[in-house]
């Protein structure tokens, strides 16, 4: 009651104080049918102003919550990374653990992150001499070294666990036996290691978990999808109140599904304390905190298999070659920038649910947007032409996507938009041009198949269009 | 269509020919409400008899199908063994695979079967013997054994694969976190290997699930318990069937919806033909396959964290001791007969689904009935007292339930019920009381507790009574 209290009182102050964007108060997803309408009064600021006086914002809404001991599984990673900078800039007490599984998967695909990342030890050590602030760095494999997890809750005592120690790519998982099994073993046992090691710890240890708008099966319920559970009518007309249907598109949207579960059962059984985060597609590569040093780079992926479709479309743009569309561009997605990421995932660390509560679930995402709209704004702003290639994903050609995204946007998040102008050029300037020549340009086409026949139809396609 | 002409076909034939049991024409499940009412109209007939008198029937109904190659994963347990003999008396070719788990576990827990049962080698030798049918039997593990059981598929090319290859006690599941971990670890990577398997295989195998009532969260839904899939209807009026919520009580049962969801998923990408079991308590021990000679006897489990409520009943019947309901009783559960386990199986294996239809799911339960009914019942045959000890459970203290098992009933199902007399006297008689010198009497206390409250409160509870 307290904390509601102080969140309301905070919430007020901040929007009298700092003239809340208008965009705070409007409820559910910003759909995208009037896009040209749009992108004409998009914003001119840069990046960097905007997120400056962002992060003003929340700085001010975070005032009231005091420092952390955050452990952050998979802190390595794409999302791991940034988010424990962010979470450090703001005054907490990050360890990250990670096993430098995608480092290794790296390797195993013979195409490593555009951008030059440096060692899990370099990186914090940059940050500290950046920042003043002090990270440890832990590598554990929290699939597998389950002694070792507990051990590390009871020496240091985290107040929060972000759980990012996940194999991330949908078409990855897609990719053959062993990485269907690789992404069910790994993040499947991850995460019921995690929840078993709180339980031993007897630490009220709260769980903030990163899973996917694909749990929801992308449209699959016909409306405006709710932030995990929905209200329903049971047959004899009971009214019940259910996790949302699971219908994933992926072995790996499949495990995000399986996690939902196991939360439900940890939180219904032993109390377990979580929220569960369902992002969207992340675009976008540095934030205000990897861009204060090159040591401290995020890493950037393009390849048909980690990177995602915004990100791949910048690296196209800006080796001048067509932008990769699967299928005919309809497929309906939620967005979500890198900075956004991080700070949802403060806002999240910040805000536990109250003891007792059940899994609090929020949807992480800015807005939506269908795939070939995205391309043609990518398009129109590097000047490349558009390949539609088959498909290598079974999925619908189209579909309508409609996102609630209340909950982030009522503690405060303002969140950067596609069509505002920041960013994108940006990506295609600093990032994409400035490393184009460490791109392997054979792995942007996809190289993974949802099946048998998908792998056979797909087989004329080619980088450079010409169907 | 074919199929199902053949089936009704099939059916009104049986009908006519039999006199089928007027249970047939019943929907739903049998309501225990008038317990002593149906008590006394009790057959007096011997379990034999009445078992011999139903596979007539069901040998009937099987007639139209051809025999099949089936592996059986987990053909060494206690539903797997009879299930196994059962379908090669059928005429199925039957490839016993099994890691000897459940063995292994006993060597844990330090308390093996009160059955003395043979090695696998020696079971399959005396089942030849005794039936003239070879089976033979594989040691692999499902879970751990990836590239093994591909290359059984691919040389064996089997028809079906029965999967009863996980952990399947909620106690033990529940006991500490290496039992958490390793009820995870092995259930849901051996269910994604079998379905990756089948997906590398290439071929059309039929998956057969044993799932757990336990699911549903046994009655959360507030109605009868549909088979797998629920209408509802979503905000805005629309109208959807879905697979009912997963509201699951421990770890191994959360393991059973994860399988549900992979098999949704696999179903949907790859279109595995896949028939998810729902089963209630399995009760009863031996079939009328595992009586022909005391080497192909099936295991008793009575001790607190395998042995099944009414088996550990009928052992305290038979030891004279009180016997252990937790909390008042009150908690309602589907109940089948092992019988009927194994004749629910080959209905299931002789009656896929169509190629690109959607999993199908069963409710393999033949009647519902409070646990505390069920010791008034044991209590009364054997003439024992009733000891009502503290949960080690964290469950609803009661709750209704009322299950749909229409599917199999229409399929030709005729179930072996409680109140029929059948069976549990016997069981006491011939099992339990012929091998009480093996039992370890504190074994039969719960050893497993759902969190440290619950291990708090059952502090005081003792075998005998006496709270």
């Amino acid at each position: 009651m307290a904390r509601l209290l102080l969140l309301s009182l905070l919430l007020i102050a901040s929007a009298h104080a700092f003239h809340f964007h208008s965009s705070l108060c409007k409820t559910g997803a910003s759909r995208m049918s009037s896009f040209r309408a749009r992108q004409q009064r998009a914003e001119s600021s840069s990046l960097m102003l905007a997120t400056s006086r962002r992060s003003h914002t929340m700085t001010m809404m975070a005032a009231g919550s005091k420092p952390k001991k955050i452990v952050v599984l998979g802190g390595d990673g794409f999302c791991g990374w940034p988010t424990s900078l962010y979470l450090s800039e703001k005054g907490h007490d990050v360890i990250i653990v990670d096993n430098l599984s995608r480092r290794n998967i790296d390797n195993e695909l013979g195409c490593s992150s555009l951008t030059p990342i440096e060692s899990p030890e370099t990186r914090v050590k940059a940050w500290e001499k950046v920042s003043g602030r002090t990270m440890r760095f832990v590598n554990l494999d929290v699939a597998r070294d389950y002694q070792e997890l507990v051990q590390l809750f009871l020496a240091e005592k985290p107040d929060a666990v972000v759980h990012f120690a996940e194999q991330r790519a949908a078409p990855y998982s897609q990719k053959g036996a062993k990485q269907k099994r690789y992404t069910v073993d790994n993040n499947v046992s991850g995460t019921n290691n995690l929840l078993v090691a709180v339980v031993e710890s007897g630490l009220d240890i709260h769980v903030v978990h990163l899973g996917t708008m694909g749990v929801y099966g992308y449209g699959t319920s016909g409306g405006e999808i709710p932030e995990g559970y929905i209200d329903v009518i049971l047959p004899g007309g009971r009214p019940s109140s259910i996790l949302h249907p699971a219908y994933p598109g992926s072995v790996y949207h499949t495990t995000k599904c399986l996690d939902a579960l196991l939360f439900q059962f940890y939180n219904k059984n032993d109390g377990i304390r979580v929220t569960d985060l369902h992002q969207g597609i992340v675009w976008g590569t540095n934030t205000p905190q990897t861009i204060k040093d090159e040591r401290l780079i995020n890493r950037f992926d393009y390849d048909g298999d980690y990177g995602t479709v915004l990100n791949r479309f910048i690296m196209q743009g800006a080796l001048g070659v067509p932008l990769t569309v699967y299928g005919t561009g309809g497929q309906t997605r939620g967005f979500i920038h890198i900075t956004d990421t991080a700070r949802c995932i403060e806002i999240a660390v910040s805000n536990p649910p109250q003891a007792g509560e059940k899994v609090q679930i929020f949807n992480q995402i800015a807005e939506t947007l269908r795939v070939g709209d995205l391309a043609k704004l990518v398009a129109e702003k590097t000047g490349v032409d558009i390949n539609y290639l088959k498909n290598p994903r079974l999925e619908s050609a189209e579909n309508e996507l409609e996102v609630a995204n209340r909950k982030f946007r009522g503690l405060g998040l303002d969140p950067i938009l596609l069509d505002s102008n920041l960013g994108l050029v940006d990506e295609v300037k600093t990032i994409a041009a400035k490393y184009a020549d460490r791109c392997v340009r054979e792995k942007i086409l996809p190289a993974s198949f949802w099946n048998r026949r998908r792998e056979a139809e797909c087989e004329a396609n080619t980088l450079e269009g010409g169907k």
